[in-house]
């Protein structure tokens, strides 16, 4: 089995007949939650996870669970486990884009943390009771390939996992490495003067959820006035950089000497901001100045707060992402090195997208009063 | 927090009034299907696995995809990742046991390759969107304490996962250690003279779906003529033996020098025996001699059968269980002081179930034509 292009398969469009399955079969109607937005409310997380709080010990070598991996120190000296799980719903119609997506936002965590050799994957999937043996074969075989490609392209391995009959199509994947305690950044350790680097724009829920008024929602097109072939390309653009590994970005953050860094997935860019500022060791606040955006993105946005709604609360940060970009704080002239080696690397921009300031006010993280909007075009 | 005493808590029974939730509230209405019961087919799931196996390497040191945890050498001499998965719905009402059984279950793939040490769990949890706000607060909470006291009496800690909404209340872990290759056994040298060893007795699908009928189904009690007290103290029994951790049957593997070992879940007894004897490296069948069955269970599969219907398959050991017991091949010699030193340990019953003989035909598994039913009473 040969590995697929993901560039090529997400220019050319998912055709169901083409790939074996009836003109109107729909893979995201096989959930009612897209991606990273299925994610319980973190305040309900952590309140819900008290229980364990009087019990955990959360010392300065563990990270807090509402974080990323987990780290755990091993009965062999120096070595430590990373590792981390993830699992949602399809939120695109390819499988296999799916099946690349999920991989990619499971071995984000991770990246996260400056680990970028995974050991190995275990794969999940609870195959939706509804699919039809045919259809079921065709999804989960090209779930797999998607999975296994991306895998491929992490230098690690798929070896184990759990297939259970769902009422949805629920995806996911634990991403293991046992690491040299070198290998691991510390994330905790954001110094005021510090700049905030983003690796990929956001918007990418406004992307998806608007790719679904086209399919299902003509009528939310036509109140908006929005160009669908504006959408189509967004919807180019999010598939492309939620299924590209941050695998780059996190091997280039030792060199760097990135002092904090997460990856932004369904609590959006501020939520992410405020849990990776508040596990600080200095008492920081994250001060964000710029939004790159997916391109037209924000014009949607705007469309729907002119209606009155919340657009998604995009402007505000807490758009969700699946399988966003990493946030990484580190000194200014890094953040330019480190923005030159990845934009090569990657052949995608990143950002300086905000600073580190010291906490003066209750708030972990704001939204800068003069915030500027990027509008981010496609680079495939 | 401190811990509650599982055996207690299961002869009470579980109230829902008491525990804050309405007295027609009923855990297991949240999912159409029960345990690992869900499990894909295991024909199925390797065809849709033949996606992996060009390309997978499978050695001597790995573990085939199908069976238990994998094993995973690492970067660092000596050491291997052992990890699994499991993810199920509920199968008993009491979300505390339910916690306690979804740990059991999970770890018992280490137990099953001799390692009783786990380094990390991580909690994967699918939040049922039918469940309202008190609801869901206090059912997660009790989930988290049994999986937490299980995890404790394993010697092992919570430190990541995943919640997300789902349909079905979801409800599983990963558990992982980074072991030194002595501390794994070789689960592939079955020798013809080996004898096997089931250290839980069968009949789990059965007592949790009879005890189903009596909540959800009187016409079925009613038409097998069935004895519904009978059914409480298997039902009693079966959520004492799942919640049991299977740490002991593992930690004498290795004293007494197992051949091969699994553990029985979603495929049954005889579905297990024909993994295990697949993999071995001397060509071997596994011929069950006896079927320890938990007390009156039996009974009602011989009903079913004279109404026409498959009794489960109990017969033809093709049942499901969950968190059932280890399946051990070793020496007669050996056997016999293991289950005296497990029961001991365990405080209940272990058995010799069968042989492993040279294969001479195309099955690697037989139920002999002289199969010995036992009753096994429950021992709370």
């Amino acid at each position: 089995m040969t590995s697929i292009n993901r560039i090529e398969r997400i220019l050319e469009g998912f055709d169901p007949v083409k790939n074996g399955l009836d003109g109107d079969f729909v893979l995201t109607k096989l959930t009612a939650m897209k991606g990273c937005g299925c994610k319980v409310p973190r305040d309900v997380l952590l309140q819900l996870l008290q229980t364990f709080k009087t019990d955990l010990v959360i010392n300065n070598d563990e990270i807090d669970i509402g974080l990323d991996s987990c780290v755990i120190p091993l009965r062999h000296p120096g070595l430590r486990l990373v590792q981390t799980t993830d699992f949602f719903y399809p939120l695109v119609d390819d499988p296999y884009i799916m099946g690349r997506i999920t991989c990619a936002n499971v071995l984000s965590d991770l990246y996260a943390m400056g680990v970028s050799e995974c050991d190995n994957m275990l794969m999940l999937l609870g195959i939706a009771v509804d699919l039809n043996e045919t259809q079921r074969d065709i999804i989960v075989r090209l779930f797999i390939q998607g999975f296994k490609d991306a895998a491929d392209e992490a230098d690690t391995k798929i070896r184990g996992g759990q297939t259970v009959r769902c009422p949805w199509l629920l995806l996911g994947g634990v991403a293991s490495s046992v690491a040299h305690e070198s290998e691991i950044i510390k994330v905790d350790r954001a110094v005021p003067g510090d700049v905030l680097v983003l690796t990929k724009p956001i918007g990418g829920q406004v992307a998806v959820n608007s790719y679904e008024w086209i399919k299902n929602n003509k009528g939310k097109i036509e109140e908006l006035g929005l160009d669908s072939s504006k959408i189509r390309k967004a919807f180019q653009q999010v598939c492309e950089q939620m299924s590209r590994l941050n695998r780059n970005a996190a091997k280039i953050l030792h060199k760097y000497e990135a002092h904090s860094s997460t990856d932004v997935t369904g609590f959006g860019l501020f939520g992410h901001s405020e849990n990776l500022a508040r596990v600080q060791k200095q008492q920081v606040e994250f001060v964000i100045e710029k939004l790159p955006i997916i391109e037209y993105m924000d014009e949607i946005a705007d469309r729907m707060i002119e209606k009155g709604g919340e657009g998604f609360r995009l402007f505000q940060g807490r758009s969700a992402e699946t399988s966003g970009g990493l946030l990484v704080a580190m000194s200014m002239e890094n953040a330019q090195k480190y923005i030159t080696e990845l934009s090569a690397l990657d052949n995608a921009p990143a950002w300086i997208v905000g600073r580190v300031i010291a906490k003066t006010t209750d708030s972990f993280a704001s939204i800068a009063p003069d915030v500027v909007r990027l509008s981010i075009p496609s680079s495939i």
